[in-house]
C-alpha cells in the first residue's frame, strides 16, 4: 500500500445548493449585488455586510436532502446610501427584494475593507500630517497607517457622523510597523464623506527603533534550518487514509457530522451537529449553530490618544472578514484538508479567501481512556485506547492581532471551544528606555526601549444554540453544598451534596464562575436515561475565564454589559445573534445581550441558548515582543448522562500497527 | 534517506551514577537492604520507603559532572520492625548506617504492596466472611479483594493500630469488579498483626450484574477493525529523526535541559530544569525540582461503609508505587522512547516496573506563533511557526482510578502541568434500578442497574522548587485593580491598572483563585530585564480549579488543611516534600503544608517553594460507566520578562518539508 504524503490542497468549494444553510455563493453574491443595484439605479450602496438569512428553525429542523423543494435561499443584507443604512432581505432563489427598511437607530455595521483602505491613504494628502511627518524628521515612504473604531463616549445618541480613527507607524526596514508609532498624530476621517475631520499631533515622542522588532524569516537560508530551539520536525501519516468525509459543507467524522460554513461577520459557524448513538442505533442532536458572536477587547489607558480604543472586533470589523488564509504545514499540519471562503466586498463582488478553514484530525498522543487492572490475582490487565480529535480552525487577524479559534470534536461527544492569542500588541511610543525612569501610572508594561504595551483584555464570546437531543432543553445549576454534620451520625463532620436549581427566567441564568461551587448543565428535561437521569451536557471551562472589571457606567462596558459574567442563557430569538447588537460600530448600549436578558424570558424547557465569554486580562510582559507566542483558553461541552454509558467503551486496540518504511525526498 | 518506523521500545536503565540526583539503582536497594538487615540480624523489617536522600542543596547546585569527588549517595528508609517506624538514613556509598531513628509521631508510612497482597487473602480463609459470601448465594473463586485506607476520625493520638479496611467485589465474568461490590461487607485488618480484627456485614443488597461492564477488548478480533466510532489511526513520523537526547538521567531538547528521575512515593521527579537563554548565551535556570506531593480523594457519602474513604493516594499508598507500566502505541505514541523505574518493595528487594516513563515530542498541530500583516501597502506577509512540545508522562493506577501525569516542555520557556482521569469510579450497590424510587438523599449518581457511584473530589498538589534565575525569588500578586474615573479628566468612567504585592511572610502567600483578579508571579527580585523589569515566571491555570468544600473541622480537612486553596508559598526547608506530611496513613493533621506556613517565615528574596493543587469536583454521569474517558485539567508556569524578548521569534520556518512515500506492511 503506497500512501503520498503531500500537503493536502483540497480547495472545497461549494457548489450547488446540497444545504439550506451553505453559506452564500460567488454567484449568489452577485446576484444579490445586482438584484440591489437594479432596484435602485439611482443611488450607489456600499456593502458592510452580505449573510445568508438562514432559514427560520421549525423549517431548518425538518428538511431532509430528499425534500423536493429546496427551502428558499434569502441573504440579510446591510448597505449604506447616502448615510443611510438600508436593511434588505433578499430572495435569492426568485432574485427579487422582500423588503428593504432604513434603520433609523445607533450605531453603524461592520466597516467595509475597501472603506478602510481609502481612509489610510487620506493622511499622505494631508498637510498638517506631512507637516508632522517632516518636523519629525521621517521618511513618508515608511509610513503605514491603520484604522481604529471611534467607541461611543456618551456622544448625543441623535445620528452621530460615522467616523473612523487613524494612527500611522513606520515599517520601512521591519514589517512591524505596530510596535514603531508615530505617536500623539491622531486622525478621524468622516468616513461617509472619506475626508479628514479631525487632527490632532499631540506631542512628539520618538518613534521607536526598528532593530528587534521584525518577525520575517531571514530570506535565503538553507532549507529546513533550525535556529534557537533545534526542535525536529513532526508529521502526522495516516496509513488508513483520513477518517473524515465532506460533502460540500457537511462534515462527516466517528460519530459526528455537522455543517460548516463561513460567514463575513462570525467567521466560522457550526450547525446542526449531531452525535450518532450506537446503543440507540440513532442520530442526536447537540448544536444547532455556533459561532463567535463578538470578539470585545478593552485597553486600559484612559488617556487622550488611548481612552477610545475598546474594539469590537467582529461588529466593527468582522471575523470573517479578518480571516487570515491559512499556511499549509504551517497552521495546520500535513494531514488537514483546506477550505475557502466566499464574502461580498465592499461593492459588493464576491472575494474568496484561500484556506479560510482547515479541517484535521489530531494525534497529539493522548489517551482516550485507560485502566491497568493488578488486582486479579493470575490476570495482568491493560486496556488503553489512544484520543484522536477532529479540529476545524480558523484564524483571524484584525490588524494587528491574530485569533487561532478551534471548533474541536471528540469522539466522547464533547465539543471543545478553543481560542489563542498570537500576533502584535498594541503599544506605544515613549520617552523611556528603563523602567526605573517612570515615576507615573503608564498604563502598561515597558516592553522594549521606547516602547510601553497597554494593558488591557480580550473578551470571545460564543453563541450556542445548544439543542441537547431536542429543542427544549432547560439550564441547570448542580450547586455543591457543603453540609455540616453535627448531630453525630457519623464520625464526618462534613461533606458536599448537590442541590440542583433549574433556571426559570433568564434572570436566573447569569454566572459568574467560581462564585459559587456549581456545574453547569444544558439538559433536556424531556428526556430521560434508562435509569431516569435527565439527559444533558456539561459546561466546562479551560482556562481563560477573566470577566470585565470596568465599572457598569463605563461606555464600552455599556456596550459589552454582558462580558461582567461568562456564561448567559437567553430564550431562542432569531434575530438575537450579536452579542453587542446588530450594528455595533459606536453602538450606544441599547441592544445587546443583557439588555435582551432584561426581558426575563422564561427559559424552562424551552429553545435556549448559551452565551459563553472566553477572557483574558492582558498584562504584557516582554515575551510578547515584538510578536507573542500563542496564548490558549477555552471551554468544553462534555456529554453528562447523554449517554447510557461511555460512548467510546467498545472502542478497539490497535493490535497490530503497519509497520512503516518511508522514503523521503530530502 | 530511509526511515523505519517501529514502536521504539528504547528501555533506558540508569546505568552509573552520572548524577546525583539518579535514582537508586537496584544494586543500590540491594546495598541498601543489606545493610539494614544486618545492622539488626535479629530483626525482620519490613520496607515502607526506600528513596534517594537527595543532596543538600547548596552542594547539588554546585556541582559539576567534571568534579572528581561525586557527591556522596545517601538513602533515606522508613522501615517498620516490631510494630515501630524506623527512619534510616543510609550512606549507600560507604555501605553504612548514618542515623537509625524511630519516629513516634502519628501516622503510619505507605502500605506496602506486599502486605496489601497478603491482607486482600485474609478473608478467604474467614469464617464469617465466607458466610456472607454463602447468604449472598455468591461463589468465592469470582471474589476480588482491594484496599483501602481507614483514615483518621479523631481517635486518641496515641499509638494506634496500624488499620486497613478491606472491601470484596465479584470479578468472574467481568475484569471491572470495581462495579460490582459486596455492599455492605467491611473487613477490617490489623496490618501487623496481620489479622482481622473488625468484621460489620451491614445489610445484604444484590450486587450489581457483570453486562455491560468490561472494558476488555473482545479478543479475536480482526486486526485494527475499528468499532463504535470508526477513527482512523495517525503515525508521528520524524524525518530527521527526535529532538531530544537522553543521557542517563539528564534530558535535553530544544533549550531545555532537566533531570529525570523516578521515586516510589511521588512518581515523577524533575530536577535541575534549565533554558538556555540564546540571547544572553547562557543557560538559566527554572525549576529546581518538582513532583506531584500528594494526591488527596475525599467522597462524600458519610454512612457507615462510606464515611472513612477520603483517601491519599500518594501518602497512603506511593504514586510511583502505583505507577502503571505504559503501553507503547496507545498510552504514548509511535515516536515515544521509554524508561524504566526501580524502588524497593516491602522486603527491600528491587522491584522494576518496565515502561514507567515515556518521553515524546507532541506535534498537535498547534500553532506556536503567527501573524499574517495584510497593511503594508503591496506587501502580503505571512509568517507562522508550528509548534512542538516535549512531552514526560507517567500513569498512575491506584486501584479503581488511572491518573495520566504530564510535564510538558515548551519551546517558549513554558512548563505545563497536566492530570488526566480514567479509569474506574467508585461504587456501591444500590437497590435501585430507577432514579425516580430514590426519594433520599444517597450521596452520589445512579449510573446503571444499583449501582450509584458516590460523589467526590481529587486534589493533585504539586510541589513546584522553582528557581527563576537563581535561589532568591519572591511570590508577588499583580492585581488588576478597577480605578474609577470621577473628575472628567477623560471620556472613560474607568480602567484597570496592575498593583503589585509582594508577599513577605507565608501568610500573604496562600491564594484562592478567582477570589479577586490578579496574576500570580514567581519573580527573582535580584534580576531585572535590560529595560528593568523583574525576571519571573507567571501561574496561569488551565481548569481543575476546584477547592476542597470540607469544613475545617472535618477529619480529612484538618489532614489535608491546604486544599482550601490553589496556592501556597513557603520557605525552602528540605524536610519540607510532602504536602499531608511524611506519615499520611491515619495521620492526625499536625504535620502538613498549613501548619508550616503557620509559621509564618519570610518568603520575600528567599528561597521559595511553590506549591498548588489541580482540583476537580466529581459529580460522577452515565458516561463515567464503566469505565470514564480522561478529563483533564492543569496550569502552566510562563515566562513573564524572564526573557529579553519572545525566545523563538528567531525561529525559522520549515522551507522544504519532505514529501513521504510510505510503504507499510499491512
Amino acid at each position: 500500500m503506497l500512501i503520498f504524503l503531500l500537503p493536502l490542497l483540497l480547495s472545497l468549494s461549494a457548489s450547488s445548493h446540497s444545504h439550506p444553510l451553505d453559506p452564500l455563493t460567488a454567484s449568489e453574491i452577485t446576484t444579490i449585488r445586482r438584484v440591489i443595484l437594479s432596484s435602485a439605479s439611482d443611488q450607489s450602496f456600499s456593502f458592510h455586510y452580505i449573510g445568508l438569512d438562514e432559514p427560520d428553525k421549525p423549517a431548518l429542523l425538518s428538511w431532509r436532502p430528499s425534500h423536493a423543494a429546496s427551502l428558499p435561499r434569502r441573504a440579510f443584507v446591510i448597505a449604506r446610501s447616502d448615510r443611510q443604512t438600508h436593511e434588505i432581505l433578499v430572495d435569492v432563489s426568485n432574485r427579487s427584494i422582500i423588503s428593504n427598511a432604513i434603520y433609523r437607530g445607533a450605531g453603524y455595521p461592520i466597516l467595509t475593507a475597501e472603506e478602510q483602505t481609502v481612509a489610510v491613504e487620506l493622511p499622505s494628502i494631508y498637510p498638517p500630517f506631512l507637516e508632522s511627518i517632516r518636523k519629525r524628521g521621517l521618511d513618508l515612504a515608511e509610513v503605514v497607517c491603520s484604522t481604529f473604531s471611534v467607541g461611543w463616549f456618551g456622544e448625543a445618541r441623535r445620528r452621530r457622523r460615522r467616523l473612523l480613527k487613524i494612527l500611522c507607524f513606520l515599517a520601512g526596514e521591519t514589517a512591524n510597523y505596530y510596535v514603531r508609532p508615530i505617536e500623539g498624530v491622531t486622525i478621524v476621517v468622516d468616513l461617509d464623506k472619506m475626508e479628514i475631520v479631525g487632527y490632532r499631533d499631540r506631542a512628539q515622542i520618538p518613534v521607536p527603533k526598528a532593530e528587534g522588532t521584525d518577525y520575517r524569516a531571514p530570506a535565503g537560508k538553507e532549507k529546513g534550518k533550525r535556529k534557537g530551539g533545534g526542535v525536529k520536525p513532526g508529521v502526522v501519516v495516516q496509513p488508513e487514509g483520513k477518517g473524515f468525509e465532506i460533502e460540500g459543507h457537511m462534515v462527516r467524522w466517528a460519530n459526528w457530522a455537522f455543517h460548516l460554513s463561513f460567514d463575513v461577520r462570525a467567521g466560522t459557524v457550526i450547525s446542526l451537529a449531531s452525535f450518532y448513538d450506537a446503543e440507540k442505533r440513532s442520530r442526536r442532536r447537540v448544536l444547532h449553530r455556533g459561532f463567535v458572536s463578538e470578539l470585545f477587547v478593552p485597553y486600559m489607558d484612559p488617556t487622550e490618544d488611548w481612552y477610545y480604543k475598546t474594539f469590537f472586533d467582529e461588529g466593527e470589523f468582522g471575523v470573517g472578514l479578518c480571516a487570515s488564509s491559512l499556511e499549509p504545514m504551517a497552521d495546520c499540519p500535513a494531514n488537514a484538508v483546506f477550505m475557502d471562503g466566499c464574502y461580498a466586498g465592499g461593492d459588493g463582488k464576491p472575494v474568496v479567501i484561500k484556506n479560510v478553514f482547515c479541517i484535521f484530525e489530531r494525534y497529539a498522543g493522548d489517551v482516550a481512556w485507560r485502566h491497568t487492572e493488578a488486582g486479579i490475582p493470575g490476570q495482568a490487565i491493560t486496556e488503553v485506547r489512544p484520543d484522536v480529535s477532529l479540529v476545524v480552525r480558523m484564524v483571524c487577524t484584525n490588524g494587528n492581532y491574530d485569533y487561532v479559534m478551534d471548533w474541536e470534536f471528540k469522539t466522547t461527544g464533547s465539543i471543545k471551544f478553543g481560542v489563542s492569542l498570537t500576533g502584535i500588541l498594541e503599544v506605544k511610543a515613549t520617552p523611556y528606555t528603563h523602567a526605573d525612569q517612570i515615576t507615573s501610572e503608564q498604563y502598561g508594561t515597558l516592553l522594549a526601549d521606547s516602547t510601553i504595551a497597554v494593558y488591557h483584555d480580550h473578551f470571545i464570546t460564543y453563541y450556542l444554540d445548544v439543542d441537547v437531543d431536542g429543542v427544549n432543553n432547560s439550564f441547570v445549576k448542580s450547586k455543591l453544598k457543603t453540609v455540616h454534620v453535627t448531630d453525630g451520625s457519623t464520625p464526618r463532620k462534613s461533606y458536599w451534596t448537590v442541590v440542583k436549581e433549574t433556571a426559570d427566567t433568564e434572570a436566573d441564568a447569569q454566572v459568574r464562575l467560581g462564585s459559587e461551587p456549581a456545574e453547569l448543565l444544558i439538559v433536556n428535561p424531556n428526556k430521560k436515561t434508562k435509569v431516569g437521569n435527565i439527559v444533558g451536557y456539561q459546561i466546562i471551562d479551560h482556562g481563560g475565564t477573566a470577566v470585565s472589571l470596568l465599572t457598569e457606567d463605563d461606555y464600552p462596558q455599556m456596550r459589552a454589559r454582558y462580558s461582567n459574567k461568562q456564561v448567559w442563557v437567553t430564550a431562542y430569538n432569531k434575530s438575537e445573534k450579536w452579542a453587542s447588537g446588530l450594528y455595533v460600530d459606536q453602538s450606544t448600549g441599547d441592544d445587546n445581550l443583557a439588555t435582551w436578558s432584561q426581558k426575563n424570558r422564561v427559559i424552562k424547557n424551552r429553545d435556549i441558548v448559551l452565551w459563553y465569554t472566553v477572557g483574558f486580562h492582558h498584562i504584557p510582559c516582554q515575551e510578547d515582543f515584538p510578536l507573542m507566542p500563542l496564548l490558549s483558553g477555552g471551554f468544553e461541552l462534555r456529554p453528562f448522562n447523554f449517554f447510557e454509558s461511555n460512548p467510546i467503551i467498545k472502542t478497539q486496540p490497535y493490535r497490530h500497527l503497519p509497520s512503516f518504511n518511508c522514503t523521503s525526498n530530502v
